[in-house]
């Protein structure tokens, strides 16, 4: 009698017991340990690429030197539960009512890790492949991400280990399953200006040096001229004043110190350095006209960047069609994700579920999607490796 | 054998025992009522104006209804002391050393209520004159002003009371005494700006509605332009932006909601209602241009005013000559005071004493200036009686 055929792992089943693991980053949650297990009794090598009280996962099977390795990217940790009285369904219970999974995790990304380890599982299974298939599985992407994604990537180089391409399962659908994956992403960067000028009565304003009127007028001309027009594979890039801030209750007093901060998503016509000088340049000419000193800080939370449409990014399109019928748009719009980190080590893109209730409360999910996304999963590994 | 002369007052001393009340608005402090029983003893019909807690006093020797009847208008109440343990001498102990008088309301302006008080007792005495000698005291100068020298002027209307002329014994000269007098006042208003937008993600500015944009754009255009280059008698008005907050600490948030405040004084090409106007005008084109809400709450604390320069201001500045050797300008600039109340009843002009430490820790006032002050005020009464 032949072995028993292992069932094919269920990833509905495998998103809700991961969320039942209340993994809020930093916490590991048992997240992890349970795809450890899952994925060493599938026969992948498993290692904990631990840092700093963050918990990683990397996962191989196949050959470390393989001429072809798939990657799989992904988090297991969540944002916090919120206002916790306003959920419908316990956030960790991961319950299932009428086709919907509910629980914080259910969209971002813990149906996306389960759906990819369980095609992993059962690929590697049925139809062993001619190279390697990798998960590389962080529990900081919510946080600071310093020590997730980052880490195991250190970790990777410095043992040689190497995937020649990375899916990243991040919900990308807006609405509809299938009808978005992203081939990169807008840079992000941040500046906090703090005006410093002459404090006075506003009976006098020449008296005093006003940081207030210092940072309208060096506003008002990051604001006046759109930054681009958008280029090929982007939209235009933006800026927007997230605050601005003094605290002067006094009508009769003009300040001595006044703040703002400033978001910018940007395209592939800049980069984090050309903005930093571009930054400087007007501060610098508004600090001169006005006698206000102005001081920048700012922080580049990734630079843009593009895997540019090809054969990687068309087999991921054409897996998604064949199993949803619907043709993905290749966009390059949202906010940041790890894939920031993996474009350092080999082309990336992006594929998951409808991300609608990510962050909110009562985050759910049809189960169909996520076994939807096992099957798109399943079907690029063995295109792939075809 | 005839009666005995009494003494001159000593405005020095007077002064000194006006600062021994503790009259911090809305305190009497025991200072009208001494100037009160000084007053009625010489011949002044006295009459307490009291209203909502605060105390005034108004005193006239003379017939009610004069052709000529001269005023003084001041005040007795002071700011608070501040630091207490700051000040080198009692700030309500009057103290003398080496010609310096020290104490709270030294300049501003128990000193300016002392010298013509005095100069009015003696004057009415030695030389009673044709007319009438008024003296118009409040105790709410440095507080909202609402029942001071207004309650007093409305209390004088309903009474038939009048003065054909006022002099305001403000503090009115920085630097060395007798430089300068004040024939008028910018006025003042302050504009408070609420803008409601629509929150979102600093990512898709598009799909929000930037308040802090708003707001920049509304006052980068106030900015722009100058209200004015000035006008024959006075400097141009001035727009001071005193506070822009928000409160936002999320950088990946655009805000709902931001405010901020600006600070006008303007001079007699414009009035609180034609620049009410001007700010909607604008608010409503950057809200039309933005979709941000922009609501406006409007503050006038004082039209413009001028006492043209002419009979009255020359005999003013030819007594401060007289006394002083120095020729007095004629400004408009300053704060506000009470002169924007009295505008509204007769002419008026304001001068006093070098106000260097008004307001200060360590208030003080070299007694030379407070003798010389009295003089001033007796040679005109004594001229304008001529």
């Amino acid at each position: 009698m032949p072995p028993a055929v292992p069932p094919p792992v269920d990833p509905v089943a495998l998103t809700a017991d991961l969320i039942r693991c209340a993994s809020v980053t930093p916490a590991e949650g048992g997240a992890l340990q349970l795809l450890e297990g899952l994925l060493t009794e599938a026969g992948f090598t498993c290692t904990r690429v631990d840092r700093d009280g963050i918990a990683n996962l990397y996962a191989r099977w196949g050959a470390k030197g393989a001429n072809r390795s798939f990657g799989f990217n992904g988090h297991t940790d969540v944002v916090p539960v919120g206002d916790a009285g306003a959920w419908t369904h316990d956030p960790f219970g991961g319950e299932i009512v009428d086709g919907v999974l509910w629980g914080r995790g259910a969209t971002d990304m813990k149906s996306g890790v389960a759906a990819f380890a369980a095609a992993a599982v059962d690929f590697v299974r049925d139809t062993p492949p001619d190279g390697a298939v990798i998960l590389a599985i962080t529990g900081d992407e919510e946080g600071d991400a310093e020590h997730g994604t980052v880490a195991l990537l250190d970790w990777m180089a410095a043992q040689g280990e190497r995937m020649t391409h990375c899916l990243v399962g991040e919900p990308t659908c807006p609405n509809v399953m299938g009808e978005m994956m992203k081939i990169g992403r807008r840079g992000s960067m941040t500046c906090w200006f703090t005006a410093t000028g002459v404090q006075g009565h506003s009976a006098y304003p020449h008296r005093a040096k006003n940081p207030m009127s210092a940072l309208v007028k060096l506003l008002a001309r990051l604001e006046e001229n759109p930054l681009d027009e958008g280029t090929d594979h982007f939209d235009a890039s933006t800026l927007a004043i997230t605050t601005i801030d003094c605290g002067n209750p006094a009508t009769n007093v003009i300040p001595a110190k006044g703040r703002a901060t400033v978001n910018i998503r940007f395209n592939d016509a800049h980069s984090g350095a050309s903005l930093t000088d571009w930054l400087h340049h007007h501060a610098q000419a508004v600090q001169a006209e006005t006698g206000v000193q102005i001081d920048l800080r700012l922080q580049i939370s990734g630079e843009s960047f593009l895997t540019p449409p090809g054969t990687f990014s068309d087999l991921i399109a054409r897996a998604v069609t064949a199993e949803t019928g619907v043709t993905p748009a290749y966009s390059t719009s949202g906010g940041t994700s790890d894939a920031r980190f993996v474009k350092n080590h080999c082309p990336v893109v992006e594929f998951g579920l409808v991300g609608k209730t990510m962050h909110q409360v009562d985050e759910r999910i049809e189960v169909a999607q996520i076994q939807q996304l096992k099957a798109i999963y399943t079907r690029i590994l063995t295109e792939y490796f075809a």
